[in-house]
Formats: structure tokens, sequence, C-alpha cells
């Protein structure tokens, strides 16, 4: 394809009234520890944990955390039934998969996390992954990035590092990346002179964050 | 842990004021070839396409496929920049990633999907892979299930298949997972007693879809 390919067909498409009310509700991904997950995902990030699924007879516990809409959606409910059936209409929820037992096992970091990881190969080489990040669009994320840095994230791009400035890359607790993009901007995002790891506008060349590419 | 973590200090954690506004806006992998892939998502899984993002410098293209909240957002805007920052205002989208050439390699498919996946591993061997699935919500899943039938899907989990009834996975082209689960429902979900691969409610025991556990 030559690195072409035109799209005016799908831009053109007439929307499909079959799906007009469906919801991409969910990404799923296995964590080693549950606690200091749901830590991340909803003291660092500050999403809500909307949902437990507890799945005993499967040996794994299920954690919905997100932004739930809640002007469109009202609050979530209190009752353990009502608030899974709700996070059912919640789009873009992440689903922390635990399987009982991980959190003791003695690696930091026990499933591969896509991109070019080796965790979880068997020669210890890394895998050509498929998964590369999840992202949240915020209105500032110079800002966001100040609180994740206080809060102890661990960086793999601050804002203006690399070639591509005004987005981030941190790291949840089992190593997979959070993208960090401002909300409802286009490009070029906007910029600060200086972000929260101290890196000036100029600061580095090419697009050194390891997420898109192979 | 024993396979319990108490979440009521979670669920009980006041709202966080600063992050009210920020949305899970995206969920990136690699496709091989992403025309195949605009046909899965657009028109098996009836997302639109919103923008697209062509870096020729770095050798990638990103296109992002969802279900926008027109009624909140209105519709998809037509000019290129406004459709990017509109993009970033959608919650769930799925930032499908081309990496030029991809699409010419030799094997069908070429990233390894997370789960326990073997595809992209040095020595051939399947992966401990942390990424497990995206998910959508439908009103009626053994209907959508029969579209996807009808357009050609692979399943690994028909709706009566296993032992969680009333919820399916299909293959993305490059052989991601896909949940199928319904709009707005608790447990026991709805069920049918036929389902589209002809299996009735009382088909399969155990939760064999391989989708959750390590």
């Amino acid at each position: 394809m030559g690195g072409q390919l035109d799209v005016s067909a799908y831009y053109a498409a007439p929307k499909d009234e079959a799906t007009k009310d469906w919801v991409m509700q969910q990404t799923m991904f296995r964590v080693k520890d549950p606690k200091r997950s749901l830590d991340f995902y909803t003291k660092v990030l500050g999403m809500q944990l909307i949902t437990v699924g507890d799945f005993p007879q499967w040996g794994f516990t299920v954690f919905f955390v997100g932004y739930p809409p809640e002007k469109d959606l009202g609050p979530v409910p209190e009752n353990d039934a009502d608030k899974f059936a709700y996070c059912m209409k919640v789009p873009g929820c992440v689903e922390l998969t635990w399987n009982h037992g991980s959190e003791a096992e003695d690696a930091d970091r026990v499933y591969n996390t896509g991109n070019a990881d080796s965790t979880g190969s068997k020669d210890g080489e890394a895998v050509k992954g498929g998964f590369g990040h999840i992202g949240i669009t915020v209105p500032d994320v110079y800002a966001a990035c100040q609180r994740f840095k206080d809060m102890g994230a661990e960086f793999t791009k601050s804002p203006n590092a690399g070639g591509m400035k005004g987005l981030a890359f941190v790291k949840d607790p089992d190593g997979y990346l959070v993208e960090v993009l401002p909300l409802g901007k286009g490009f070029p995002f906007p910029t600060q002179d200086t972000d929260c790891c101290g890196v000036s506008l100029s600061g580095g060349e090419g697009y050194a964050d390891n997420s898109k590419k192979k």
C-alpha cells in the first residue's frame, strides 16, 4: 500500500442504524496485584471503581474502573447487582483481571504488556506485541502529568520529551502504558515551556516513546 | 490474599473533582492490514471511522474507530483537523496502528494478541500475555452474534457455549478477541434457547473461552 490507504469510502459510509446504541465498553488486561492496580487507577488516574465480579469457581476476580459519564447515566448505584448492570453502559472501562495467587509470585511484573516486552516469554526474548497502550484525554496534560509525578508514577515520555510534544506516557504497576492526551484538541497540541520532569520544549528529538512502532 | 480483596474503601472514596472531566479515550493495538481491520471494525462491528493520523516520518498511520456518542457530542465533523479534536472527546475508541509494510508480510497474523498466544515470540512458544480483549455491549447479544456469523466472523465462544451463558467472543482479523455482552444488564444475562452457531443452552460445561484466565 506504500504507506497510503484511501479512507474516503469509510468516512462516507452511512451510519449503521443496527449498531447505533452499541458501546465500546471495556478493555481487559490481567494484573498481578489488584490492590496496587486499584490504587493506581483510582488514586493516580482518578478513575472510579464501578463494579467487581468475583468468580471463585474459575479462580479469578475482575474489577471495572473508569470515568462514568454521570451526567448521562446518573451516579454509580449502591447495590452490587445494579452496579454491574450500570457498568455495562459505561464506555471505555478498564477491566482489571486478577487470577488468584498471582500476587504471591516473586517477580514484580508477570504479564507481557505488548509492545516489545520480554516479560512472560519462555526464552526471555522480546515479543512482537500487538497491544500498545490505553489512553486518557484530560483538559491539561501538563497539570495531569505534574499530579502523576507527585504521586510517584513512572514516565516513559514526559510531555516535552521526544518528537511529539504535548502528550505523555506513564506506566501502570504492571508496566502497561497509559498515554495522556489533550481533551478535544487537534495538532499541534498545547504545550508549556517546561514539563513536570524539567524537560524543555526543545528537549529530545525523534519519537522515543516506543509505543506506536513495532 | 486468598482470592479476596476488601474493596469497600474504593467504593466509598469521594469522587476526585480534579479528574471529573477525564475520558478513557483509547485502546491501541497494531494491525497487519488496515483495510481488513477497517472492514471488520466498521462493517462487522458497525463502528465509525472517526479520524486518521498519518505519520510518514515515523512510518505509521493510526485509525481511530468507535461508537461516538453523537447525542452528546454532535456528529463527527467533516474537516480533518476537527475530526481529530472531536475524537479526543470520544470515550472507548480503538486506535488501530498500521506500521507501513506489515501488510506485505507472509504470515496472516504477525502480532502477539495477548492471552496465551505464541504469535510474535522468538521461540514459537506461548507467551503469558497480559492483554485479554476489548468488549462491546449491545442490546441483544444473540442478534448481534447472528450478524457477526452472517458476516463470516470467527467465534471462540458463541453465546450458549461454555459456562457463562449470554456472552460471546469473536476474533478480529489479527486475532484480537472482542467480547460481546448485554448492554445495561447484570447476572444472569438474558439467554435464548439456541444461538447463531446452533448451540443449545445446555451446551458445554466449564469456562472454555480462554480469555480471562492465565
